[in-house]
């Protein structure tokens, strides 16, 4: 048996792709991933279909064996009835991954499940390897491979492993639009052959990938996930996104019933033992991935907060310790510096959090002196900036923001949050990001995903491993 | 005494306003004060500072007993030392309420404190009420009275009583941009006369108030302010943002060291007691009032959830029951019918949650019928319907949406949630905003927002009134 990176590299990068069950139809699957990939440029394409149609322009052929190239992935959407013939076709052909598309396998009950025992016969007898059935399929920007139409076309470091086909899709444009790219996605449908711990070890392997995200149902190999889990984490961060934890939501999961299925506590265990951060919502999932991608470890839990003085002060304060961060204590050197530069508007405290009133923008010198005064103290190993929406509207205040908090993004974390409404203040949360700077729409939302890069880091230093060595 | 509605009638409805402190400085509160006030469309406005200076085009005074009418509201942005011979010359003027905005009385120190009692020892020589100091004022749309430029010119049915300051304005642009408009907004500050008991009595009295929402930290009369929420939030629902739970929060806070500041199992218990909706992030608060601006009560917790099949099924299913909602069961009329109408695609699911292919919109009849069967079973109380962005940008199938849920969402309560990037759907989730349908960012903020509506409901129930009677 071939190494996994061997099988999945030509799935993952492959030099020509049969779109089968491509038609004219305006409801066909088959014809809208075929757009997503000639929207993506995706240069060798081919679509299958009873008739052999030309569809969108491209030569059409009514079985991939007709096909004059050697074909190294086969996308599948066509009713189930006509899959096997299609995987038996592809096998003979020696397709290298075939994507099934087609749901109502082991999820539509026991004939659902013999269908996929069939087709998995079938492969077996050659070199194809199935992901799915009931997969939305492979996104890599980088090889122009994607299953959704506008999808991005910039390559990153971020990969997710999804038990959900709709999300990859979701997920990919969120990710984009908080200023992230990723390098690989997959959706692994109902893993009747290729499972998540198989990607999961692919991607442990691939150089573009750098953190992992997945969203899981249940597993088929908890022993094998949990040693690579061990193993990956402390040089590439696991993000986990468990569904089916409740009895309701377990049993609409396509439950594969493997050991470590259901249970929320037992996840719990494998994520404090093998490093993994647990989130427990698709927001909360992008809002960690963020901190993760832009900023380095932490150090410590001791932050530092600069944001208006009085109400966002105290419940920033209340988040950070619920949290478990420690509100840093700012040395003797900060402290007696901020009661300087601060003291021309009154309004303003000079504790931590540190209480800047906006107007002080106004004011040569005040807004500049007290960033830099708490940016250069040794005594804090991560910032959190709270913005009113005064702040985030002067285009003065956010330029001097991104000049002096991008150098220190690339030394310690650093955020911004902001109550401002998203319609009016999107352009302004852009450019920070693409300063490096991750903004969140809330400051809970942001010390929450703040105490998650903490509890990361710590598990790093556990492990012996250098942080942001 | 005056009761609490003759008193503050005037200062939230004014003839006049006197603005003092607003100079031509380019850091002048005062000024900014005036511009919002300005360009709100308020037409009394008088502009005192030392020299008598015009600004912004209006006659300026050297003192408000210089200005020749009646001044029914002051705000004042002068340094500390200058408050107390301004608040005597309001008082000698005869001025209903004067607001200050200057800083760094009781949460200063000692020495703060004792100016406060000055000047409320001068106001009490008279019949002169104050607000704060260190408050950022009041708005009311319908009497053109605001503290921020930019501020919607629109009133609703939705009062804010806070501790911060800067979190007014953000609030008050953040209920827009979700669609809600604003009766009244204080911040009450240091609330060295008016406090934020008086506020609620008041806003308890008035007529374009239907819900109340608090950022509070301490509590200066604790026992009266629990017998008038006791009273109110039967009618009208108040929600709670507590800030200073945390030690660390508290000692930031302004604290009023009052019976109940501080500790959340106090505030835990009087909510439960009360009837007040308790919440703990900015954002949570705005999802929850959305919630309560839109929608009837609900009749119980059983909840009907469409989303696409798969994972966010699992998740949102998961989100329901972890925070007490019941997934409904289905009559037998509607199982049947589901198993109808959703034949065709395969990858639906005809459960609760119902699967609901997205592609199945472009097959005439799938969608539209899916969503009546589960609109019309009485088994359910509330709907979650969670869509993905596929389904979003789709002109027709939001158009749907709108007209199959806008009917329903004023019997019963429904709300849409969506993982799509907001910067690509805002104009949609205005849309339906509109259309009287809260959209949330997430699934699980979508189901949080809804549980809390069943608790408030609950509470209703349970004092005898009838529910969306």
């Amino acid at each position: 048996m071939m190494d996994i990176v061997t099988e999945l590299t030509p799935i993952f990068y492959p030099g020509s792709i049969a779109v089968i069950g491509a038609t004219n139809a305006e409801s066909s699957w088959g014809k809208y991933r075929l757009q997503a990939l000639i929207d993506m440029g995706f240069p060798k394409l081919y679509p299958v279909n009873p008739e052999g149609s030309e569809v969108l322009g491209l030569q059409g052929y009514s079985s991939v064996k007709q096909i004059p190239e050697d074909v190294d992935l086969a996308l599948v959407s066509v009713p189930r009835s006509a899959v096997p013939s299609v995987v038996r076709e592809c096998t003979e052909k020696g397709v290298k991954g075939v994507s099934i598309f087609t749901a109502g396998y082991s999820e539509a009950g026991p004939e659902g499940k013999a269908f996929e025992e069939e087709i998995v016969g079938i492969a077996r007898t050659g070199i194809t390897r199935l992901i799915g059935p009931s997969s939305a399929g492979i996104y890599n920007p980088s090889a122009k491979v994607t299953a959704h139409p506008d999808s991005p076309k910039e390559s990153g470091c971020l990969a997710l492993i999804s038990h959900s086909g709709y999300l990859t899709d979701d997920f990919v444009r969120t990710a984009a639009a908080r200023g992230m790219a990723c390098s690989k996605v997959v959706s692994c449908g109902n893993e009747c052959d290729l499972t998540a711990v198989d990607f999961l070890e692919y991607l442990g392997e691939d150089s573009e990938t750098k953190i992992i995200a997945a969203y899981l149902e249940g597993m088929k190999d908890g022993r094998r996930f949990f040693r690579l889990a061990r193993t990956l984490s402390p040089r590439k961060p696991i993000v986990l996104w468990k569904g089916g934890v409740s009895q309701e939501g377990a049993r609409y999961a396509i439950s594969h019933t493997g050991a470590l299925a259901g249970a929320s506590r037992v996840w719990d265990a494998v994520c404090s033992q093998t490093g993994i951060v647990r989130v427990d919502s698709f927001e909360q999932l992008m809002d960690v991935l963020v901190a993760l991608y832009r900023l380095p470890l932490a150090e410590g839990r001791r932050i530092g907060v600069i944001c208006s003085p009085g109400g966002f002060a105290v419940a920033t304060c209340d988040a950070c310790v619920a949290l478990g961060l420690t509100m840093a204590q700012f040395s003797e050197y900060t402290r007696e510096r901020l009661a300087k530069v601060m003291l021309p508007p009154v309004g303003t405290i000079p504790g931590n959090p540190v209480g800047l009133s906006p107007v002080s923008a106004f004011i040569p010198g005040v807004y500049r002196n007290t960033y830099e005064t708490v940016l250069q103290d040794e005594n804090i190993d991560m910032f959190l900036v709270a913005l009113c929406t005064v702040e985030v509207e002067d285009d003065s205040t956010l330029a001097m923001l991104g000049e002096l908090l991008t150098p220190m993004a690339a030394r310690k974390p650093v955020v911004v949050a902001t109550t401002a409404p998203e319609d009016i203040t999107l352009p302004q949360y852009r450019w920070l990001a693409e300063k490096g700077i991750p903004v969140y729409r809330d400051p809970r939302a942001a010390a929450i995903a703040l105490a998650k890069l903490a509890e990361y880091s710590d598990f790093v230093r556990s492990c012996g491993e250098p942080v942001n060595g």
